[in-house]
């Protein structure tokens, strides 16, 4: 299936300079969306995922139904105030300007098997934050999986040392 | 399966007053997310449901394993400034404050019959929102699903006209 074709591009999205790489399209046509999931589930069975984490917001929409399908966990890593209970979180940087990510202290347990999912690498800011996270916490980081990589930002070279599964590059 | 034991009951929550009903011990447990999850399955699928829609940004969590067992699309309601290209708007009030919810204008297809998904229902003004927002985007909505309800706050009376699954009652 051409994946590509479900993607909007949008110049200028959400600043000035900015090619904004939309997924909607993807998500709204239902066999899209489930062939676009079961890849990623493919790819997760294969590393005896026990649970699946997303950070806000698209991370949720691309790994529940991973999740789902596996019969996993799913444990978002959200934005400021936006959790109850105990929390742990990491401050980074974006594309676009700076953030802090949060997650529950019985989100994971130890030594629990975690892909983690997102729609789009970028930087890997995002996702460097997500994996310090669940390590935190005692998780494995056993894969990383995405829609979409935009490889011209090099966001690879920050998380060396996981795997790494990209549906599309740009 | 007693789904309220995986219902963590927080106080004062995001403000003082409000007793936070958080799932996240229901999703972080595959066997529960997933039995919780199939409960709504099997009541979109007496409604031929076509679509499903959720606000952010547990809507999420909650619509798209429904979404994607199904074999439908997912399209999300958002809050400002989240989505791009051409969309709609309507604002609202919350259990706590004000708050208004975007789609985007080819999210829904004229006609297509859409299940609008929460976490909860509270005051129900996030799902009249939602309703409304599909509504003027041509959908049917044929029914809401949620895996909370606050009966006390009396959401239900906001939207009458539309059917409700609730998967627990508070």
């Amino acid at each position: 299936m051409d994946f590509k074709k479900y993607v909007a591009d949008v110049p200028d999205f959400p600043e000035p300079g900015i090619l904004f790489r939309d997924i909607s399209p993807l998500m709204y046509n239902g066999k899209v969306y489930e062939a676009a999931t079961n890849e990623i589930v493919e790819y997760a069975k294969n590393l005896d995922t026990e649970m699946i984490v997303g950070p806000e917001a698209r991370g949720f929409i691309v790994g529940c139904p991973v999740a789902y399908k596996l019969g996993v966990g799913f444990a978002p890593a959200r934005k400021k105030g936006k959790l109850p209970r105990e929390t742990i979180s990491v401050s980074y940087d974006l594309e676009y300007g700076q953030a802090s990510l949060y997650m529950q202290k019985d989100a994971v347990q130890l030594g629990q098997r975690v892909l983690v999912v997102d729609d789009l690498m970028a930087t890997g800011g995002t996702l460097a934050a997500t994996i310090k996270l669940v390590e935190e916490l005692g998780g494995i980081v056993v894969g990383t999986a995405f829609l979409i990589e935009l490889t011209d930002l090099h966001g690879r070279d920050k998380i060396k040392d996981y795997d790494m599964f990209t549906l599309m590059k740009y």
